[in-house]
């Protein structure tokens, strides 16, 4: 058994919390704010087999590996049309920290 | 020295923390939610030495075990009194997952 | 690597923060309560190299060691100057309790 605690961005919890269970992971989300994401970022700690670490980190990776983003500008509200950008820009999002951890012992009760 | 990570339904949670701080033994509750357990959960980080790993492990089983509960039904308030079931039921509550882990070093400052 | 569990002082949280950014390490900070320190804590998850495991350790102490602190006493708002004492008194902050845990893989997506 291993212990793989995942620090993700909040916006790819739901996302990665479903394609856990639909691989039939289980996962406990610890709430967690700052340090190794810039903005908000939750916990993942998931325990598995050890055969099945490497399908949890390709799951994680997948959906919450750093990338570009393309957002669409939003209309300036009454704004100086001059600093409007009519296309859309990219942003840096998702990004994960991950470590696996040895366990000595599993119990379910 | 090891690290128990024991995640456990709220509702066991008091009752938990006070046979831990009975017993001697020091726990931390960090906030978590689903995955492990259905509903509301808390998960207890214990620090211990080795000798006394199976009293916590006992501990945890006393007081968080999976079990059935009979609970009282609720008389409907001004409601149909067909669906009204006018004896007790029962429901599953309780439950924990538990974590033992290895500990390199531990200090206290 | 190494993962660094540690439980500290709310009041603390700040400063060790900041302390451990400008030394080069990365923590996530876990919403916590209870347990080994007296009133409210947060506990944080530092990843690191075995080879600076021992400076984390150090910034950690340097910030949040078990202290005296003199407290200004408050003058009381209309009340009796009988129970009013002119000096400052000595309260007992901080505290750390701290984990050091083996990692076996680190990733970062
Ligand atoms: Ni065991
Ligand atoms: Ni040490
Ligand atoms: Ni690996």
């Amino acid at each position: 058994m291993k212990m793989i605690m995942a620090v993700i961005q909040d916006k790819d919890s739901n996302r990665l919390m479903n394609a856990l269970v639909e691989h039939n992971f289980r996962a406990t989300k610890l709430a967690s704010t700052g340090g190794f994401l810039k903005s908000g970022n939750t916990t993942f700690m998931i325990g598995t087999e050890d055969v099945r670490v490497q399908k949890a980190l390709d799951i994680i990776k997948d959906n919450c590996q750093h990338r570009q983003q393309l957002v669409a500008p939003v209309s300036p509200m009454g704004g100086n049309a001059d600093s409007y950008v009519p296309y859309p820009v990219e942003v840096e999002v998702g990004g994960a920290t991950v470590f696996v951890l040895p366990i000595e012992h599993f119990h379910q009760f």
